[in-house]
Parts: C-alpha cells; structure tokens; sequence
C-alpha cells in the first residue's frame, strides 16, 4: 500500500501516518519526493480493507494498493493453468477446446431431447438449459424449477452429454446439485457471497460468469470467494459487460480472455449468445473467442426460436449451429486447441 | 409492441408476422411506410417477453416495445404518492425529508450506542448499520451477523430510533425481520429475485437499493418483485452508478430522483455515501438530493472513520454529519420539506 | 511515479529499473516489500509520458504517476477561486451565481429578441444561443454562421446581455472572437486541441464543456491547454456523462461540482438540458447545481419549443424558465449565494 | 416516427398530434391500443430531427425513430461491400486481410525507416506513423509536424509502403494530403464535422476512428458526413470503448465488427493497439480481429517502445510483430481471407 500525503502536509502529519502503520502491524518507509511525500506500507495487505482507513487522515490525499487482492485465484500463487475435471475424458482448461450449448430454458421434454441431440451431433460436449431463471420481470417465465432439472438429467441419460445448469438461491443448492454435473452462477449473481460460499464447499465444478459490470478483479475476488471455501474446480466466463452501447444486447469483452489467462490459472470460456443477444452476430464471436485464446463457449440453441419462452432473438438454430461447429474447427486449429468433431 | 420490417421484406413476410401477432393473441395493425412497413401488436404485451421472438422471424428488423413493462410500481396505475410508513408518526414520502444514519458494519456495543445518540441528536429518524455485510473480498470483515442485530435493538432500545439493516440471504429473512424495522436490499442483490420474492411476503418495509448498473426500468421491475407478492411498503435508493468517471466510487445519478418520482409512486431516497466514497464529498451531495426532491436520505457516520472495520473514508463523523443537517435545513425548506430537527 | 516489481523479478531487473530512471533525471528509491518490491522515482513527473514507458521494461508489473498531470488548472499553485470577469460587474466563480440562457440554435431575428427579452427579464445574466452547430447528422440544421453571430448581437444591444456562443473549426475563432463576449467549447471539441490552443491566446473568456467521456482529470488537462498558452479567464461545465442509462440524454455528474472545486481553482457550472435532454427534468437539476456548490447555469429556453430547429424537447419555455428562477432564489440562498434579481 | 400517446391522452391531444404531423408533411396513420395509442408518421423521417419536437406537445410520452439515419453508409442503398483501393493492387475491404503498421509518432529518421523495413518485411502493407498528434497534456510531445511528414514520405520512397498518417486540424488537411495515402482521423476527431466535411471535399481514402464514446450510429452518421461530400472511400476502425474496466485502456467491442459489416458496405479495420494499452494484449486482439470478419489491422510497432515518446507500453517490437504476422495467417485463412506473406 502506498500512501501519498498532500503537497501540503507537514512533519506532524506525516509522523502520524507512520505510527498508525505501524499500528496496523505494517512497516513504514517514506520517500521523500520534489512536491510531496509518499509512504510506502510494507507487510501483506490482502484482505485488510482497513489501510484504506489511512485516508481519512489529516494531511493523506489518497491510498494506492499495490498487491492484487486476491490470493488463491492468481497465478503468482499457482503459475500452472488448473485443469477442471468435468467427467472422466472431459476437461476444461486443457488441450480440448470444449462447447457447452443447449436452450436457455428448459421448455419441455422434446424441446431438451432434440436440443440435447442436435448439439451432441455436431460436436458440442456439455448440454447447458435453465430450470431456475431470473428474470427481469416477475411477469416472465421463472423456469420449471425441479421438473426442469429432471428433463436434463433425462437428456443427460439419453445422450450422454453432461450437464450444466443455473443455481440461483443459497436453498437450491442441494437440490440442483443433485442434478447437475456442472453448477452456474449466472451474472446477477457473481456477488451473491452467500451463494459462492455454499458452492464453496460442494464438490463439483462451478461455472461462474462474469456479472455486467464486474470489474476483472471484483471477477476474481468473487472465484476467490469459492477457492477460499476449499472447491478448486472454478470455471470462469466472459458474457458482456454493460456499456452505453445499445446495437448489442452487452458488450462482449473480448480483451478480457487474455486479461483473465495472464492473472489466473482458471479456465476462461465464453458466452457469445447473452454477450450479443442477436443469433447471427453469434458464430464471429465464437470465433473470435477461440482466437483469443478462450477454452471454450457456451451458446444458446433452441429448436424453435421463435416458439423460445425465453432469449429466442439470441438462439442458434440446430442447424446454425452445427455449421458454426464445422467454421469452428478451422480456428480452434489455429489457436492450437483440439475440437470435438461432429458425428 | 411495435414490429419493424425491414425494407427489402415482402408480401410473405408480413403475413407471417400478422398471423404470428395473432396467434399470440394480439391485434396486428400494419403501417405502410415510404420505405419500410411496421406492424403493432395491439393488446396489453407486459410479460410477454414472448412477444420479442417475433425478431427471429425472416424480413423483421427490430420489435420495438411500447408499455412500460412494470404494472404495480408505475404512476399509471397509482397516481398519488405512497407513503410508507416506518412506525407510528414516521412516514418516508411525505411531507418530512426522512434522514438515516448510522455506521457502514455494526462494530461493537460502545460504537453503535455513540453513533445511535450522535446521530439522532443531530436529527436522524432512523438507525442505519450493517450485520450482514456482502464484501468484495471473502478475507474482509463480513458482519457481526446476529451479534450486530441484537446490538442493532439495543441502540433501537436506548434512542428510540427503528433500525434499517441489510438482509443478503433469503436464509436470514426471517432472523433479519426480527430485529429491523426496515429491511434493506443492497445494490449487489437488486437483481437477487429470490430474495425479493420472500420480502414481498414479508409485513414490513423494503429499502430498495439500486445496482450499480441497473437502468431504471429494470431497478422498477425489480421493485414490482416486491409489490407484486403482496408487500407495498417499498423505498426506492439512488446509490450510484458504475461508470468511467474514478474520480469517485460511483456515479451518483442525480436525475435519476425526478425520473423516478416521475415513473413511479414509490417515494426516493439518496444515498451520498456509497455513491461518491469520500466523506468530504458528502454534504454536497446531501443537499443536491434535497434539491432535487428527493424524500430522505440514507448516510453513513462513524465515530472514529480511521478504526471503520469498513467504508472508513466515505463515513462523516458525528460532527460533520451535525453540520451537514444543520445547513440541510435550509435546502429542505427550499425544497417545501420539514426536516426534523436537532435536540 | 511507483513503479510495481513483479515477484518474480530479481535484482538484474531491478537494477535495470533503478538504472533507467537515473537516465531518465529522477532518483531512485526502492522500497523492499514483503513479497514484491516498488521502486519510487523522485522528480517532477508532469508531462513526462515517457516514464511510463518503464512499463516496457522486463519484470516491471505497472507504473502508478503520484502527481495530478495538471499544473496551472490545480489548486496547489493556486489556493485562491479565479474570478472570470466577463463584462464590468459580471463575474462568474465569485459570490453571485450567474444564469446564462437562450435557445439552443439562433433561427432569426424574433426568436432570439424574444428570448433574450424573456430571459432577462427572469434574471438571466448572459444569452446564449449556437451559430456554428456540431450535429451528429449532416442533413441537420447546422447553425446560421455569421448570420447567426449578427443576431446574437443584436440581442445583446437591445438586452444588454452579454453574449455566449459556440466556436467548432479554429479557422472560425477569430470571426466567433468578433461577435461574443464569452467562447463556448462544446463537448465534442473538449479535446480539439489546436482549437483549445487558439483559444489559450485569445483575451476573451472560454466556457468549456466537458465532454462525454471525459474524466475529470482529462478535463483539467483541456483546461490547461488553454491556460498554459496564457488565457486564465476558463469556465468549466458540467454536462453529462454518458453511461449505460437511457432514461435521459445523458448522466449528469452533479458530483463533478465538488470534485472540480476541490481539485481547481476555476468556475464550475452546469447545463441541465444537455445533461437531462427532458425539459421537465431541468428545474429539478438546476436546483441541485446549486446546492451542489456549482457557480452558474447555462440552460436552454426557446419561446416556441415545438417549433425549434434543434434540442426541442429539452427547452424550457419562458414561461417555465421565469418560475424555476423564482424558485432557484430559495436554493442559491441557501447554498449562501446571490441571484439576479427578475425585474 | 412513432409517437407513443400518454394512456391519460385524450382525443384533443390527439388530434393536435395528427394536425401537427401532417404541418410537417407526413401522413399520420393512429393505431389504438388497449391502453393507450401510437401514432405511425409516415413519410422519409431521415435528417429531420424537427420530428423530435413533437415529444414537447400535451400527451406524448415519447418519439421513437424508425428509419436508421444515415444513407449512404447503409447497406440498404448500397448491398455490394465498397473496396477502397489505397493505391494500384492495395484493396481494403477485398479479399485481402490488410494490416498497417508503424510508430505511434514518427520520432526521427533511423527510427521511421528502421520500423518501416521491419513491417514490411513481416507483412504489413500500410506504413502508419503521426506526425500530428492530439495529447491529453500540452506538456507531452504533439508530433514533428511537417518534419514527420517528411520522414513519412521518405520511408515511403525506401520501401514502397504507402503511408497513412493522421489530421486533426482542418488548417492542415492540405498539408496532410500531400505527403499521405490515407488520412486518419482519430478518436477524439469523430464528431469533428468541420474537418469531416474538408476530407469528404477530397480525393483520397479516409480512415475514419470510432470514437471512445461513440454509438455505432453516431459512427456511421461521422461517415457520412464524408460520404455526403463526395468522398466515397472512408474506411471503419473499431479501436476501444470506454467503460467501467481498466484493465485494457479502452474495452475492445469486438461484436461492433459483424455489426457494421452488416449494416454498413464500408470496409472496417481493427485497432488492436488503443484498444489494450499493453503490447502483450495485442497480438490475441489481432487474431480475434481477423476471427470476427474484419478487414485489416492497424497495429503500434515501436523498435525501442522502452525510448518512445508516446504509447511505448502498447507498442510490439519488430520481433513480436513478426511473430504475430506468422501466426496471424492461419487464423485469415480459417477467415477465408489472404494475408501477404513475410519476405
């Protein structure tokens, strides 16, 4: 922590700086500079929101941190990437660069066993569909809740696909992990902390996307949350972030898949479809994702978009879907990653 | 809810999207245009967000909607202003300009007592502190939790000031509704809708913060949650917005208060602490929400900013806090409000 | 500037940083941390990008500049509030607020007679009205041009109103130099540099908006460009920022008045109609520019708002203009300030 | 247009709206809601924002735009993409995946030909390099002006690059025009009109940046004020938006590349350089560029980034820059596009 005194600040002020750092169990060390003193605060400040505090001292202008605020999360801890098991043969962060598609809601049976089949065939390895929904409006479709769950282990049995799919209340936890192979925590929830604690301590990977505006850090403060409680097997992804631009639904931040592999050896996918709410901007965003160096994608595909109880405007079609999958395979090549081929 | 065709659309088109309006149960009315046609949708479209899947249909450009998709929360429906009372004699959204006060977290007894008398000495009307505390970093300071509501109820006891505290897990609602006499939604859970379901159920007032990046409209959606299971007692906060400016901790949006007030019947409270991050930037910002006609305010204040187990540098200490309400006054009376006054 | 070792960097790289900085003029100084070193480097750091290019050097994690960019602009080198005295007993940034107002565009001889009339009438101090106009279309109005200036005097000899008005191309400065009394940069010029540094050698005040993506520091540094060539009579404006909100035009950063005042020694104004885009939002607003601790006002009023050739919607009629001036008086007494008087 | 009536409307306030609408010369078609009624004003809405007034007559809630503004931008009146050739057998926008390359600032005469060799030799087919350059600070270095032209001129002569260089005065156009092939305007020049305007009176190609703040449609209304001129040969660069993050200097909307493709036929490059603001950022922003459709790169190449005068920290040394181009060629291969081999 660096501590830069005012212009104006004098010898009281600035002794009374040192002594409270070192109060704080810290160790002062000033620099003495043309137009004013800073103070370095030297000792591990992670976690101690409490030199902020310095601040409100006389004569303190501002307080600058200096370590990353996170430990488990970064690379400087672990520089190796974490390879998250999903089932036997199928990890994210590895060689494979894998696909998670599926509908955004789980409508019914035909709609997730068609779905289910169509993506398997064309290469996809996770299905994704939501039991639980939030929803903007209390008006909207909320999701089919257990019965929803059910419909994807049944797609799961039937295909083989494993399954990923969103938890939304500290008290669902249990339950959808029952079902699921892989737990999301969708973006209105990357700062619901009671909800990274619980999945903290469950033993299955957590797939937990970036909130709209999320900072990178927030982003790896909020994993942080979950490696704390002791579950390694985190799986970051990159899904818009809110701008003052309206011709996409959000804007996807594609900068932030190398940002994200250059401070963290967790996986880093990404979510095309909510980035730009519109199917056909979808497929140069899959791409454009593998370039960067992402391990993976999750996209919405729906049988009937035009029937979708839910994100319709963003859904591949089947058959999109399947020829985005073959365009796919020359740039995962390209990135030096390996695709799973269509049947 | 208005369909844009697109230009090079044809006969086939548009019959498709007319028997697709009808078939969701609304009238079309066709416009022809010079250069476009556009379609209504005629029929009451809130919560229909099945409606927008008319996007995916071939020769439509955009689905442009026209209600306001929030019933319960908007003036249309409830013209008059609602006032929310808090216990007898207090009402927030009245003629009175309703301040609250108190520390970021709960502490200790002897802090929250000090606090609690400086405070309504200085003519607060409620208690404001943290025992639940959603934090960015899982190695800060979470909350005294129960400890910080029986203290809460202590200071309640001795001052005779209601307690507004933040619930973060729909776990705790019940052990939350307790102790407080309002319950607070912090701005990271606006969107928590599993949370807002339980407090609509709840017989006690909500204050409502803002997300740091909600629009309005989704901020009165997520408002409705609350009213349309029942519960009318909602209080409304601008906190701030997350935007480029770093100059201070948010972006308080001032505007947002008429626009609010315009849109809704709920009453609007301002938050200058969250919003801005430094204490001197508070008082400004306290009379500015009085001018612009807001029904109260909500500020932190500690008695010792430089030992706050959190948001040391944005807390006024009980003296500045007295100050700032002193010249309040005269911004209340400006504004045609009565500010309860000093002892 | 600090610059941040990483923790895998050795003593070689330090010692290259430590060397590099001495080339550079300035004095090394490391500080040895616990799990990574920072090394400050003493000297006057303003204008010297090129000490960010440390950055580039091996085992550097980032550069962090300690000093404010700005020089003249900031209150260091000068406590004291400037006084932009426009004509003899007019000044803005002293005791009284001034309220500059008038249509957006200059149409003709009646609509800016009227106008100025009407507005002075209400206690107005300055007209304001744009000859030259930056539209984002260029099938708009685009402004009289000379034309335009001629009315605005006009006015001013029927009025007595001093007269602002806006400069785009710097080919223009010493024709718009001719007519007005006080420069307007408007938010789209914020960093037209070889406009700013035209205007730096006039003797003439300048109002200068702040742009839409501005930072305040990045904004201070506009305003040197224009001080450091000589000219110190500048009037910054707060507009509106642009964000993720859509209800109105733009954000108004109502708490970039402090901000500014805090970090400058220069006049702070406001302009609620760019900043709301909604005439019913600009008295609200204006109300709280003044408590704020803001210096002026620069609102827009048009006699006939239906009619107008640009900004419509977010005029005020006269009629609307005279009672927010009746109302403001209650608000700038409060904020201690005087108000001109309406006849 | 449609004008969306107040559900309290009644028929006066319609019928003033109707009256109002055909005073415009439009023809005004009423569809009658369930709640409320919208009025379709038919008729080419483009350019006339006088419109938009119609929002300050008794009863309207609000005026929502049909027609995209621009025209000639648009794909509607021009489907087939636009090919600028720069000079004989250089496309932009064919089939050609085209990358410029060069300096920040042209700084003296080894550097400018030493990098000129250097992209060349790796690729490039563009040499770029300011001479003009717009600064946050007046105290940085603004550029060698017509000496860099010069320098520019000369590197072209030595290695047969043609040059692209940026204006940022409409004085200098004319200077500018004689030493480049492409004149750029930079970010903070989008919403410059006048000089817009002078490069649209020209006869050479035009790279015009989108600016920090910028909407798509803002972007394209900046082109056609070119297009409007006469200039038809104005080419897109998506270089960085400003939002909330600061891990990247600006946030890359890489989604803005299939956006204008499909709305716009004018061919659009990538800035991958401003976009990070850090070198090792840039070559995935390349890859993901070429991934997403886009048409070319213009990339910082700096022989020393650790001497330059400006943007030392995002500038690729040669060798990197090599190494990018090597890999770059599978990923413009999977995009179906050719890229121009190293020597």
């Amino acid at each position: 922590m660096i501590i830069v005194m005012k212009s104006s600040a004098g010898r009281k002020e600035l002794a009374e700086v040192k002594k409270r750092i070192r109060e704080l169990g810290y160790k002062p060390h000033v620099i003495h500079g043309t137009t004013r003193n800073v103070v370095g605060a030297v000792g591990d400040e992670r976690g101690k929101a409490v030199l902020q505090t310095l601040q409100t001292l006389p004569g303190v202008e501002s307080v600058v941190p200096i370590l990353k605020p996170y430990k488990l999360a970064g690379r400087e801890v672990k520089p190796e990437p974490t390879l998250v098991e999903i089932v036997p043969g199928l990890v994210v962060g590895g060689e494979e660069f894998v696909v998670m598609a599926g509908p955004c809601s789980v409508e019914c049976e035909s709609q997730i066993l068609e779905t289910a089949r169509a993506v398997k065939a064309a290469g996809a390895r996770l299905l994704r569909g939501g039991a639980f929904k939030p929803r903007t409006s209390p008006y909207a479709f909320q999701g089919l809740e257990e019965e929803g769950l059910k419909l994807l282990a049944l797609a799961r049995e039937e295909t083989g696909l494993p399954v990923v799919t969103e938890v939304v209340n500290p008290r669902d936890v249990e339950l959808v992990a029952r079902y699921a192979d892989v737990m999301q925590v969708g973006a209105r929830n990357v700062q619901n902390f009671a909800l990274l604690k619980m999945l903290g301590q469950l033993d299955k990977p957590i797939l937990l996307k970036r909130g709209m505006s999320t900072t990178i850090q927030e982003y790896l403060m909020s994993a942080e949350y979950i490696l704390a409680e002791g579950n390694r097997r985190v799986i970051l992804c990159e899904r818009g972030i809110r701008t003052f631009e309206t011709a996409t639904r959000n804007t996807l931040d594609i900068a932030a898949v190398p940002v994200l592999k250059n401070q963290t050896h967790l996986p880093v996918i990404v979510d095309p479809s909510h980035a730009t709410g519109h199917a056909h901007l979808v497929p140069p965003m899959c791409y454009a994702a593998a370039a960067a160096g992402a391990d993976g994608l999750i996209v919405e595909v729906h049988p009937h978009p035009e029937d979708a109880a839910s994100d319709g405007p963003q859904s591949l079609r089947p058959e999109d879907f399947r020829q985005m999958m073959t365009r796919l395979a020359a740039f995962t090549d390209a990135a030096g990653r390996t695709l799973n081929g269509a049947d």
